[in-house]
Protein backbone atom coordinates (compact mmCIF):
# COMPACT_ATOMS: atom_id res chain seq x y z
CA UNK A 1 0.00 0.00 0.00
CA UNK A 2 2.87 2.21 0.62
CA UNK A 3 3.61 2.43 -3.25
CA UNK A 4 0.17 4.20 -3.88
CA UNK A 5 0.69 7.77 -4.85
CA UNK A 6 -2.62 9.22 -3.91
CA UNK A 7 -4.81 10.95 -6.25
CA UNK A 8 -5.86 14.70 -5.05
CA UNK A 9 -8.79 12.71 -4.09
CA UNK A 10 -7.59 9.87 -2.06
CA UNK A 11 -9.73 8.78 1.25
CA UNK A 12 -8.67 10.29 4.48
CA UNK A 13 -9.76 8.93 8.17
CA UNK A 14 -9.64 11.51 11.03
CA UNK A 15 -9.59 10.24 14.67
CA UNK A 16 -10.49 12.84 17.16
CA UNK A 17 -13.33 14.91 16.82
CA UNK A 18 -12.64 18.18 19.06
CA UNK A 19 -13.38 21.56 17.43
CA UNK A 20 -9.79 21.02 15.79
CA UNK A 21 -10.73 17.65 14.68
CA UNK A 22 -13.84 18.52 13.13
CA UNK A 23 -12.46 21.43 11.04
CA UNK A 24 -9.81 19.36 9.60
CA UNK A 25 -12.37 16.88 8.50
CA UNK A 26 -14.90 19.52 6.92
CA UNK A 27 -11.75 20.82 5.38
CA UNK A 28 -10.98 17.17 3.63
CA UNK A 29 -14.44 16.83 2.86
CA UNK A 30 -14.57 20.53 1.27
CA UNK A 31 -11.85 19.50 -0.93
CA UNK A 32 -13.52 16.56 -1.82
CA UNK A 33 -11.63 13.66 -0.28
CA UNK A 34 -13.55 10.29 0.75
CA UNK A 35 -13.36 11.32 4.62
CA UNK A 36 -13.93 8.72 7.54
CA UNK A 37 -14.26 10.19 10.99
CA UNK A 38 -14.33 8.78 14.80
CA UNK A 39 -14.52 10.24 17.60
CA UNK A 40 -13.75 8.35 20.98
CA UNK A 41 -17.13 9.37 22.11
CA UNK A 42 -19.79 9.42 20.13
CA UNK A 43 -22.10 11.83 19.00
CA UNK A 44 -19.52 14.42 17.35
CA UNK A 45 -20.08 13.30 13.72
CA UNK A 46 -23.05 14.16 12.94
CA UNK A 47 -22.61 17.32 11.09
CA UNK A 48 -19.82 15.71 9.23
CA UNK A 49 -21.87 12.69 8.69
CA UNK A 50 -25.01 14.94 7.24
CA UNK A 51 -21.78 16.50 4.97
CA UNK A 52 -21.25 12.98 3.68
CA UNK A 53 -18.65 12.11 5.93
CA UNK A 54 -18.42 8.46 6.48
CA UNK A 55 -18.94 7.13 10.00
CA UNK A 56 -17.37 4.48 11.66
CA UNK A 57 -17.97 2.51 14.34
CA UNK A 58 -14.83 1.82 15.94
CA UNK A 59 -11.01 3.60 15.60
CA UNK A 60 -9.80 0.35 13.96
CA UNK A 61 -12.91 0.35 11.55
CA UNK A 62 -11.80 4.00 10.26
CA UNK A 63 -9.00 3.43 9.82
CA UNK A 64 -9.27 0.67 7.15
CA UNK A 65 -11.27 2.98 5.17
CA UNK A 66 -7.81 5.23 3.82
CA UNK A 67 -4.16 4.88 3.58
CA UNK A 68 -3.53 8.36 5.35
CA UNK A 69 -4.89 8.51 8.74
CA UNK A 70 -4.87 11.81 10.80
CA UNK A 71 -5.12 12.13 14.13
CA UNK A 72 -5.43 14.92 16.52
CA UNK A 73 -6.82 14.41 20.10
CA UNK A 74 -5.72 16.42 22.99
CA UNK A 75 -2.05 15.24 23.41
CA UNK A 76 -0.02 11.82 22.72
CA UNK A 77 -2.01 9.99 25.79
CA UNK A 78 -4.50 10.71 24.26
CA UNK A 79 -3.18 8.76 20.84
CA UNK A 80 -1.83 5.74 22.47
CA UNK A 81 -5.18 5.17 23.97
CA UNK A 82 -6.75 5.56 20.52
CA UNK A 83 -3.80 2.91 19.04
CA UNK A 84 -3.87 1.08 21.98
CA UNK A 85 -8.31 0.45 20.67
CA UNK A 86 -8.84 -3.29 19.76
CA UNK A 87 -7.78 -3.95 16.61
CA UNK A 88 -6.33 -0.30 15.86
CA UNK A 89 -2.44 -1.49 15.49
CA UNK A 90 -3.26 -4.37 13.46
CA UNK A 91 -5.48 -2.04 10.93
CA UNK A 92 -2.90 0.58 10.67
CA UNK A 93 -0.18 -1.56 9.81
CA UNK A 94 1.34 -0.51 6.39
CA UNK A 95 -0.79 2.77 6.60
CA UNK A 96 0.50 6.25 7.54
CA UNK A 97 -0.61 8.14 10.50
CA UNK A 98 -0.22 11.62 10.75
CA UNK A 99 -0.19 12.87 14.83
CA UNK A 100 -0.91 16.66 14.09
CA UNK A 101 -1.43 16.58 18.19
CA UNK A 102 0.41 18.22 20.54
CA UNK A 103 2.95 17.07 22.61
CA UNK A 104 6.45 17.23 23.65
CA UNK A 105 9.48 16.41 20.90
CA UNK A 106 9.74 13.25 23.59
CA UNK A 107 6.66 11.90 23.27
CA UNK A 108 6.65 12.22 19.66
CA UNK A 109 9.98 9.75 19.79
CA UNK A 110 8.27 7.36 22.09
CA UNK A 111 5.14 7.41 19.33
CA UNK A 112 7.27 6.83 16.21
CA UNK A 113 9.38 3.97 17.89
CA UNK A 114 5.64 2.09 18.58
CA UNK A 115 4.56 3.23 14.96
CA UNK A 116 7.99 1.54 13.82
CA UNK A 117 7.66 -1.91 16.44
CA UNK A 118 3.76 -2.19 13.91
CA UNK A 119 4.84 -1.13 11.02
CA UNK A 120 3.12 1.99 10.72
CA UNK A 121 4.49 5.10 8.70
CA UNK A 122 4.51 7.79 11.19
CA UNK A 123 4.64 11.68 10.49
CA UNK A 124 4.51 13.72 13.47
CA UNK A 125 2.82 17.27 13.27
CA UNK A 126 1.60 20.71 14.73
CA UNK A 127 -0.69 22.91 13.94
CA UNK A 128 0.11 26.46 14.63
CA UNK A 129 -2.95 28.69 14.15
CA UNK A 130 -6.46 28.81 15.25
CA UNK A 131 -9.65 26.25 14.60
CA UNK A 132 -10.93 29.12 12.23
CA UNK A 133 -8.08 28.94 10.04
CA UNK A 134 -7.96 25.49 8.92
CA UNK A 135 -8.76 24.67 5.73
CA UNK A 136 -7.38 28.43 4.24
CA UNK A 137 -4.31 30.56 3.42
CA UNK A 138 -3.60 31.36 7.10
CA UNK A 139 -3.24 28.10 8.22
CA UNK A 140 0.33 26.91 9.29
CA UNK A 141 1.21 23.22 9.81
CA UNK A 142 4.83 21.84 10.51
CA UNK A 143 5.74 18.16 9.91
CA UNK A 144 8.87 16.21 10.74
CA UNK A 145 9.58 12.61 9.97
CA UNK A 146 10.48 10.73 6.76
CA UNK A 147 10.69 12.76 4.00
CA UNK A 148 9.34 10.74 1.21
CA UNK A 149 5.86 10.05 3.55
CA UNK A 150 5.82 13.95 3.82
CA UNK A 151 6.10 14.41 -0.08
CA UNK A 152 3.65 11.05 -0.75
CA UNK A 153 1.00 12.96 1.44
CA UNK A 154 1.38 16.41 0.68
CA UNK A 155 -1.12 17.04 -2.09
CA UNK A 156 -3.70 15.18 0.47
CA UNK A 157 -3.00 17.62 3.58
CA UNK A 158 -3.23 20.41 1.40
CA UNK A 159 -6.63 20.40 1.39
CA UNK A 160 -6.47 21.77 4.88
CA UNK A 161 -4.31 24.91 3.84
CA UNK A 162 -0.90 25.36 1.34
CA UNK A 163 0.89 26.13 4.55
CA UNK A 164 2.84 23.33 5.37
CA UNK A 165 6.44 22.84 6.10
CA UNK A 166 8.62 20.30 6.59
CA UNK A 167 11.82 20.52 9.20
CA UNK A 168 13.32 17.66 8.77
CA UNK A 169 13.90 13.91 8.93
CA UNK A 170 14.26 13.93 12.76
CA UNK A 171 10.93 13.21 14.03
CA UNK A 172 10.79 15.12 17.48
CA UNK A 173 11.38 18.39 15.04
CA UNK A 174 8.08 19.48 15.18
CA UNK A 175 7.35 19.33 18.39
CA UNK A 176 10.45 20.98 19.37
CA UNK A 177 9.00 24.03 16.76
CA UNK A 178 5.64 23.56 18.21
CA UNK A 179 6.60 23.79 22.20
CA UNK A 180 8.78 26.55 21.35
CA UNK A 181 6.32 28.44 19.38
CA UNK A 182 3.76 28.16 22.26
CA UNK A 183 6.08 29.14 24.45
CA UNK A 184 6.06 33.02 23.07
CA UNK A 185 2.52 32.86 22.18
CA UNK A 186 1.48 32.28 25.93
CA UNK A 187 4.09 34.01 27.25
CA UNK A 188 3.11 36.93 25.22
CA UNK A 189 -0.76 35.87 26.01
CA UNK A 190 0.20 36.23 29.88
CA UNK A 191 1.72 39.11 29.77
CA UNK A 192 -1.87 40.74 27.60
CA UNK A 193 -3.61 39.48 30.39
CA UNK A 194 -1.83 40.86 32.98
CA UNK A 195 -0.90 43.80 30.84
CA UNK A 196 -5.27 44.26 30.82
CA UNK A 197 -5.55 43.41 34.40
CA UNK A 198 -3.31 46.50 35.55
CA UNK A 199 -4.86 48.71 33.23
CA UNK A 200 -8.01 48.26 34.41
CA UNK A 201 -6.47 48.93 37.76
CA UNK A 202 -5.40 52.33 36.31
CA UNK A 203 -8.65 53.21 35.06
CA UNK A 204 -7.46 51.95 31.11
CA UNK A 205 -9.70 49.91 29.54
CA UNK A 206 -9.13 46.66 27.11
CA UNK A 207 -10.16 48.32 24.01
CA UNK A 208 -8.65 51.62 24.84
CA UNK A 209 -4.96 49.42 25.20
CA UNK A 210 -5.82 47.03 22.20
CA UNK A 211 -4.68 48.91 19.55
CA UNK A 212 -1.64 50.23 21.11
CA UNK A 213 -0.97 46.73 22.38
CA UNK A 214 -1.53 44.93 18.74
CA UNK A 215 1.26 48.36 18.21
CA UNK A 216 3.71 46.95 20.78
CA UNK A 217 3.61 43.44 19.18
CA UNK A 218 4.04 44.88 15.50
CA UNK A 219 7.50 45.52 16.13
CA UNK A 220 8.85 42.47 17.93
CA UNK A 221 9.87 40.56 14.26
CA UNK A 222 12.74 42.46 13.46
CA UNK A 223 13.60 41.92 16.96
CA UNK A 224 12.93 38.50 16.74
CA UNK A 225 15.56 38.42 13.93
CA UNK A 226 18.18 40.22 15.02
CA UNK A 227 17.78 38.65 18.68
CA UNK A 228 18.23 35.08 17.10
CA UNK A 229 21.62 35.76 14.80
CA UNK A 230 23.20 37.51 18.31
CA UNK A 231 22.08 33.60 20.25
CA UNK A 232 22.90 31.52 17.02
CA UNK A 233 26.85 33.73 16.79
CA UNK A 234 27.11 34.82 20.67
CA UNK A 235 27.35 38.12 20.29
CA UNK A 236 25.30 39.86 22.81
CA UNK A 237 25.30 43.79 22.16
CA UNK A 238 22.92 45.68 24.48
CA UNK A 239 23.93 49.04 22.17
CA UNK A 240 20.46 50.66 22.18
CA UNK A 241 18.52 48.30 24.70
CA UNK A 242 21.09 47.30 27.49
CA UNK A 243 19.64 44.44 30.06
CA UNK A 244 19.60 47.18 32.88
CA UNK A 245 17.12 49.18 31.04
CA UNK A 246 15.16 46.27 30.43
CA UNK A 247 15.10 45.21 34.39
CA UNK A 248 14.14 48.66 34.94
CA UNK A 249 11.14 48.46 33.14
CA UNK A 250 10.34 45.26 34.39
CA UNK A 251 10.51 47.02 37.61
CA UNK A 252 8.18 49.39 36.99
CA UNK A 253 5.66 46.59 35.75
CA UNK A 254 6.10 44.82 38.76
CA UNK A 255 5.81 48.08 41.12
CA UNK A 256 2.61 49.28 39.49
CA UNK A 257 1.13 45.95 39.53
CA UNK A 258 1.90 44.94 43.06
CA UNK A 259 0.65 48.36 44.66
CA UNK A 260 -2.81 47.60 43.40
CA UNK A 261 -2.67 44.18 44.84
CA UNK A 262 -2.21 42.38 41.55
CA UNK A 263 0.11 39.33 41.68
CA UNK A 264 2.68 39.73 39.17
CA UNK A 265 4.74 36.31 39.51
CA UNK A 266 5.25 35.78 35.50
CA UNK A 267 6.79 39.39 35.18
CA UNK A 268 8.85 38.68 38.88
CA UNK A 269 9.95 35.57 37.25
CA UNK A 270 11.16 36.98 34.14
CA UNK A 271 12.69 40.28 35.95
CA UNK A 272 14.27 37.31 38.12
CA UNK A 273 16.24 35.92 35.27
CA UNK A 274 17.26 39.48 33.90
CA UNK A 275 18.72 40.46 37.48
CA UNK A 276 20.68 37.09 37.33
CA UNK A 277 22.25 37.67 34.18
CA UNK A 278 23.16 41.23 35.49
CA UNK A 279 24.44 39.73 39.01
CA UNK A 280 27.05 37.83 36.17
CA UNK A 281 28.40 40.90 35.17
CA UNK A 282 26.12 41.20 31.97
CA UNK A 283 23.97 44.55 33.06
CA UNK A 284 25.58 46.30 29.68
CA UNK A 285 24.57 43.50 27.36
CA UNK A 286 21.36 42.77 25.67
CA UNK A 287 18.58 40.99 26.95
CA UNK A 288 18.97 38.09 24.86
CA UNK A 289 22.01 36.72 27.39
CA UNK A 290 18.84 35.29 29.56
CA UNK A 291 18.79 32.38 26.59
CA UNK A 292 22.57 31.99 27.32
CA UNK A 293 21.94 31.64 31.16
CA UNK A 294 19.27 29.31 30.68
CA UNK A 295 20.83 26.64 28.42
CA UNK A 296 24.77 27.91 28.39
CA UNK A 297 26.53 26.52 25.22
CA UNK A 298 28.41 23.32 25.58
CA UNK B 1 5.08 83.24 28.22
CA UNK B 2 2.67 80.73 28.18
CA UNK B 3 0.47 82.78 25.46
CA UNK B 4 3.28 82.05 22.92
CA UNK B 5 2.38 79.50 20.06
CA UNK B 6 5.37 78.02 18.71
CA UNK B 7 6.66 78.55 15.06
CA UNK B 8 7.59 75.14 13.52
CA UNK B 9 10.98 75.89 14.71
CA UNK B 10 10.36 77.17 18.13
CA UNK B 11 13.46 76.41 20.25
CA UNK B 12 14.01 72.74 22.31
CA UNK B 13 15.62 71.92 25.10
CA UNK B 14 16.84 68.69 25.56
CA UNK B 15 18.30 67.12 29.48
CA UNK B 16 19.49 63.79 29.26
CA UNK B 17 21.86 62.52 26.33
CA UNK B 18 21.37 58.86 26.82
CA UNK B 19 20.99 56.51 23.05
CA UNK B 20 17.32 57.83 23.69
CA UNK B 21 17.72 61.97 24.62
CA UNK B 22 20.72 61.77 21.87
CA UNK B 23 17.92 60.68 19.45
CA UNK B 24 15.82 62.89 20.35
CA UNK B 25 17.92 66.13 20.10
CA UNK B 26 19.18 64.94 16.33
CA UNK B 27 15.59 64.43 15.57
CA UNK B 28 15.07 68.16 16.53
CA UNK B 29 17.95 69.35 14.87
CA UNK B 30 17.25 68.06 11.93
CA UNK B 31 13.80 69.72 11.59
CA UNK B 32 15.92 73.10 12.20
CA UNK B 33 14.82 73.22 15.75
CA UNK B 34 17.35 75.62 17.57
CA UNK B 35 18.17 73.32 20.17
CA UNK B 36 19.71 73.01 23.80
CA UNK B 37 21.65 70.26 25.42
CA UNK B 38 22.29 68.93 28.70
CA UNK B 39 23.88 66.08 30.72
CA UNK B 40 24.25 65.05 33.94
CA UNK B 41 27.75 63.89 33.14
CA UNK B 42 29.95 65.76 30.60
CA UNK B 43 31.36 64.90 27.08
CA UNK B 44 27.82 63.15 25.70
CA UNK B 45 26.74 66.31 23.66
CA UNK B 46 30.30 66.66 21.36
CA UNK B 47 28.38 65.01 18.43
CA UNK B 48 25.31 67.14 18.66
CA UNK B 49 27.16 70.08 19.05
CA UNK B 50 29.08 69.37 15.75
CA UNK B 51 25.56 69.13 14.47
CA UNK B 52 24.80 72.70 15.86
CA UNK B 53 23.34 72.11 19.14
CA UNK B 54 23.81 74.40 21.67
CA UNK B 55 25.69 73.14 24.81
CA UNK B 56 24.94 74.39 28.45
CA UNK B 57 27.31 74.00 31.50
CA UNK B 58 24.06 73.78 34.06
CA UNK B 59 20.86 72.56 33.88
CA UNK B 60 19.35 75.85 34.42
CA UNK B 61 20.88 77.16 31.46
CA UNK B 62 20.12 74.75 29.13
CA UNK B 63 16.12 75.30 30.46
CA UNK B 64 16.68 79.14 29.94
CA UNK B 65 17.24 78.47 26.29
CA UNK B 66 13.50 76.96 25.52
CA UNK B 67 9.68 77.22 26.40
CA UNK B 68 9.54 73.31 25.66
CA UNK B 69 11.89 71.92 27.94
CA UNK B 70 12.16 67.53 26.81
CA UNK B 71 13.49 65.07 29.46
CA UNK B 72 14.71 61.27 28.62
CA UNK B 73 16.42 59.82 31.74
CA UNK B 74 16.27 56.68 32.95
CA UNK B 75 13.20 56.81 35.12
CA UNK B 76 11.47 59.52 37.29
CA UNK B 77 13.87 59.12 40.36
CA UNK B 78 16.50 60.73 37.93
CA UNK B 79 14.28 63.00 36.64
CA UNK B 80 13.53 64.36 39.86
CA UNK B 81 17.72 64.44 40.44
CA UNK B 82 17.83 66.70 37.32
CA UNK B 83 14.78 69.21 38.93
CA UNK B 84 16.57 69.37 42.16
CA UNK B 85 19.50 70.97 40.96
CA UNK B 86 20.46 74.34 41.34
CA UNK B 87 18.32 76.98 39.99
CA UNK B 88 16.01 74.64 37.65
CA UNK B 89 13.40 75.18 38.83
CA UNK B 90 13.25 78.50 39.51
CA UNK B 91 14.61 78.68 35.44
CA UNK B 92 11.43 75.92 34.63
CA UNK B 93 8.82 78.48 35.94
CA UNK B 94 6.13 79.15 33.50
CA UNK B 95 7.82 77.05 30.78
CA UNK B 96 6.75 73.05 29.83
CA UNK B 97 8.39 70.04 31.17
CA UNK B 98 7.98 66.95 28.36
CA UNK B 99 9.11 64.26 30.24
CA UNK B 100 10.02 61.40 28.10
CA UNK B 101 11.51 59.07 30.80
CA UNK B 102 9.35 56.15 31.55
CA UNK B 103 8.43 55.23 35.55
CA UNK B 104 4.85 54.45 37.00
CA UNK B 105 1.39 56.08 37.00
CA UNK B 106 2.00 56.94 40.65
CA UNK B 107 5.51 58.56 40.28
CA UNK B 108 3.96 60.49 36.67
CA UNK B 109 1.53 61.90 39.70
CA UNK B 110 4.30 63.30 41.96
CA UNK B 111 6.16 64.90 39.40
CA UNK B 112 2.95 67.08 38.23
CA UNK B 113 2.58 67.51 41.95
CA UNK B 114 6.09 68.91 41.90
CA UNK B 115 5.41 70.56 38.77
CA UNK B 116 2.04 72.68 39.83
CA UNK B 117 3.63 73.62 43.08
CA UNK B 118 6.78 74.95 41.27
CA UNK B 119 4.33 76.77 38.42
CA UNK B 120 5.74 74.64 35.79
CA UNK B 121 3.77 73.12 32.90
CA UNK B 122 4.02 69.35 32.73
CA UNK B 123 3.22 66.55 29.99
CA UNK B 124 4.14 63.10 31.19
CA UNK B 125 4.94 61.14 28.12
CA UNK B 126 6.18 57.65 26.64
CA UNK B 127 8.31 56.74 24.08
CA UNK B 128 6.50 53.00 22.57
CA UNK B 129 9.34 52.33 20.07
CA UNK B 130 13.32 51.51 19.88
CA UNK B 131 16.00 54.56 19.64
CA UNK B 132 15.91 53.99 15.82
CA UNK B 133 13.12 54.71 15.30
CA UNK B 134 12.86 58.19 16.57
CA UNK B 135 12.52 60.79 13.87
CA UNK B 136 10.17 58.53 11.45
CA UNK B 137 7.19 57.44 11.00
CA UNK B 138 7.97 54.76 12.90
CA UNK B 139 8.08 56.29 16.17
CA UNK B 140 5.07 56.20 18.99
CA UNK B 141 4.61 58.37 21.40
CA UNK B 142 1.83 58.53 24.05
CA UNK B 143 1.14 61.64 26.07
CA UNK B 144 -1.27 62.51 28.79
CA UNK B 145 -1.62 65.80 30.80
CA UNK B 146 -3.62 69.13 29.94
CA UNK B 147 -4.54 68.74 26.20
CA UNK B 148 -3.99 72.75 25.63
CA UNK B 149 -0.35 72.37 26.45
CA UNK B 150 -0.29 69.30 24.41
CA UNK B 151 -1.94 70.99 21.07
CA UNK B 152 0.20 73.51 22.13
CA UNK B 153 3.47 71.94 21.49
CA UNK B 154 2.14 69.60 19.22
CA UNK B 155 4.10 71.13 16.01
CA UNK B 156 7.49 71.03 17.66
CA UNK B 157 6.72 66.92 19.07
CA UNK B 158 6.18 66.49 15.50
CA UNK B 159 9.83 66.97 14.77
CA UNK B 160 10.41 63.46 16.65
CA UNK B 161 8.34 61.84 13.93
CA UNK B 162 4.47 61.69 13.31
CA UNK B 163 3.14 59.03 15.69
CA UNK B 164 1.72 60.88 18.88
CA UNK B 165 -1.33 60.01 20.83
CA UNK B 166 -2.82 62.17 23.16
CA UNK B 167 -4.63 59.76 25.84
CA UNK B 168 -6.56 62.11 28.28
CA UNK B 169 -5.71 64.61 31.13
CA UNK B 170 -4.84 62.66 33.36
CA UNK B 171 -1.48 63.04 33.99
CA UNK B 172 -1.27 59.14 34.70
CA UNK B 173 -2.39 57.53 31.66
CA UNK B 174 0.74 57.89 29.40
CA UNK B 175 2.81 56.00 32.10
CA UNK B 176 -0.25 53.53 32.46
CA UNK B 177 -0.41 52.81 29.04
CA UNK B 178 3.37 52.36 28.80
CA UNK B 179 3.76 49.99 31.51
CA UNK B 180 0.73 47.60 30.68
CA UNK B 181 2.45 47.84 26.83
CA UNK B 182 6.34 47.08 28.54
CA UNK B 183 4.23 44.05 30.24
CA UNK B 184 3.28 42.41 27.03
CA UNK B 185 6.57 43.88 25.34
CA UNK B 186 8.80 41.78 27.91
CA UNK B 187 6.58 39.30 28.64
CA UNK B 188 7.08 37.92 24.90
CA UNK B 189 10.74 38.57 25.00
CA UNK B 190 11.10 36.45 28.05
CA UNK B 191 9.28 33.99 26.47
CA UNK B 192 11.10 34.15 23.51
CA UNK B 193 14.52 33.78 25.08
CA UNK B 194 12.95 30.87 26.77
CA UNK B 195 12.27 29.50 23.32
CA UNK B 196 15.53 30.13 22.12
CA UNK B 197 16.77 27.73 24.57
CA UNK B 198 14.82 25.24 24.80
CA UNK B 199 14.58 24.64 20.37
CA UNK B 200 18.81 24.95 21.24
CA UNK B 201 18.64 22.11 23.51
CA UNK B 202 16.31 20.17 20.55
CA UNK B 203 18.62 21.23 17.95
CA UNK B 204 16.56 24.01 16.43
CA UNK B 205 18.97 27.03 15.94
CA UNK B 206 17.31 30.61 16.84
CA UNK B 207 17.46 31.90 13.04
CA UNK B 208 15.66 28.36 12.17
CA UNK B 209 12.60 29.28 14.86
CA UNK B 210 13.07 32.69 13.77
CA UNK B 211 11.00 32.95 10.67
CA UNK B 212 8.07 30.78 12.53
CA UNK B 213 8.58 32.50 15.69
CA UNK B 214 7.42 35.88 13.46
CA UNK B 215 4.63 34.10 11.97
CA UNK B 216 3.06 33.44 15.69
CA UNK B 217 3.05 37.08 17.08
CA UNK B 218 1.26 37.47 13.54
CA UNK B 219 -1.68 36.10 15.00
CA UNK B 220 -1.46 37.88 17.80
CA UNK B 221 -3.36 41.37 16.99
CA UNK B 222 -6.99 39.90 16.16
CA UNK B 223 -6.80 37.78 19.53
CA UNK B 224 -5.74 41.21 21.45
CA UNK B 225 -9.03 42.45 20.07
CA UNK B 226 -11.00 39.80 21.06
CA UNK B 227 -9.73 39.35 24.43
CA UNK B 228 -10.00 43.12 25.02
CA UNK B 229 -13.46 42.80 24.27
CA UNK B 230 -14.20 39.97 26.08
CA UNK B 231 -12.75 41.56 29.50
CA UNK B 232 -14.41 44.66 28.95
CA UNK B 233 -17.83 42.95 28.60
CA UNK B 234 -17.23 39.91 31.32
CA UNK B 235 -17.35 37.66 28.62
CA UNK B 236 -14.98 34.80 28.74
CA UNK B 237 -15.86 32.32 25.56
CA UNK B 238 -13.59 29.51 25.58
CA UNK B 239 -15.41 27.82 22.74
CA UNK B 240 -12.10 27.05 20.08
CA UNK B 241 -9.58 27.28 22.54
CA UNK B 242 -10.59 26.51 26.43
CA UNK B 243 -7.93 27.27 29.46
CA UNK B 244 -7.61 23.74 29.72
CA UNK B 245 -6.03 23.54 26.76
CA UNK B 246 -3.89 26.26 27.06
CA UNK B 247 -2.62 25.31 30.76
CA UNK B 248 -1.94 21.64 28.18
CA UNK B 249 0.28 23.53 26.49
CA UNK B 250 1.91 25.44 29.04
CA UNK B 251 2.60 21.98 30.92
CA UNK B 252 3.98 20.80 27.67
CA UNK B 253 6.44 23.68 27.41
CA UNK B 254 7.35 23.11 30.86
CA UNK B 255 7.85 19.67 30.76
CA UNK B 256 10.83 19.61 27.57
CA UNK B 257 11.81 22.56 29.10
CA UNK B 258 12.69 21.02 32.74
CA UNK B 259 13.93 17.70 30.94
CA UNK B 260 16.58 19.42 29.53
CA UNK B 261 17.28 21.01 32.91
CA UNK B 262 16.24 24.69 31.76
CA UNK B 263 14.31 26.57 34.36
CA UNK B 264 10.89 27.26 32.91
CA UNK B 265 9.75 30.05 36.04
CA UNK B 266 7.97 32.38 33.71
CA UNK B 267 5.84 29.42 32.61
CA UNK B 268 5.47 28.34 35.68
CA UNK B 269 3.95 31.27 37.06
CA UNK B 270 1.68 31.82 33.89
CA UNK B 271 0.54 28.04 33.93
CA UNK B 272 -0.05 28.41 38.16
CA UNK B 273 -2.24 31.56 37.41
CA UNK B 274 -4.33 28.97 34.70
CA UNK B 275 -4.66 26.51 37.06
CA UNK B 276 -5.92 28.72 39.55
CA UNK B 277 -8.82 29.59 37.54
CA UNK B 278 -9.38 26.06 36.48
CA UNK B 279 -9.36 25.17 40.23
CA UNK B 280 -12.30 28.15 40.22
CA UNK B 281 -14.17 25.94 37.81
CA UNK B 282 -14.03 28.07 34.91
CA UNK B 283 -11.70 25.24 32.67
CA UNK B 284 -13.75 25.10 29.30
CA UNK B 285 -13.87 29.45 29.54
CA UNK B 286 -11.39 31.66 27.77
CA UNK B 287 -7.52 32.38 29.14
CA UNK B 288 -8.61 35.94 29.47
CA UNK B 289 -10.28 35.06 32.50
CA UNK B 290 -6.86 34.93 34.08
CA UNK B 291 -6.76 38.56 34.04
CA UNK B 292 -10.31 38.84 35.69
CA UNK B 293 -8.68 36.37 38.40
CA UNK B 294 -5.49 39.16 38.85
CA UNK B 295 -7.78 41.84 39.09
CA UNK B 296 -11.38 40.98 40.26
CA UNK B 297 -14.12 43.43 38.55
CA UNK B 298 -15.56 45.78 41.49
Amino acid sequence: MTSTTPSVTAPVTVLGLGPMGRSLAEAFLAAGHPTTVWNRTAGRDRELLARGAHGAATAAEAVTASELVVICVLDNAAVEAVLAGPGVAEALAGRTVVNLSADTPARARQLAAWAAEHGVDYLDGAIMTPVTTIGTPDAVYLHSGPEELYRRHLPTLTALGPGHSYLGAEIGRAAAHDLALLDIFWSAMSGYAHALAVARAEGVTGRELAPFAQGIVAILPPIFEALAGDLDDGTFSGEDNPLTSAASSMAHVIEASESHGIDAGVMRAAEGLARRVIGLGHGEGGFIRTAELLNPRA
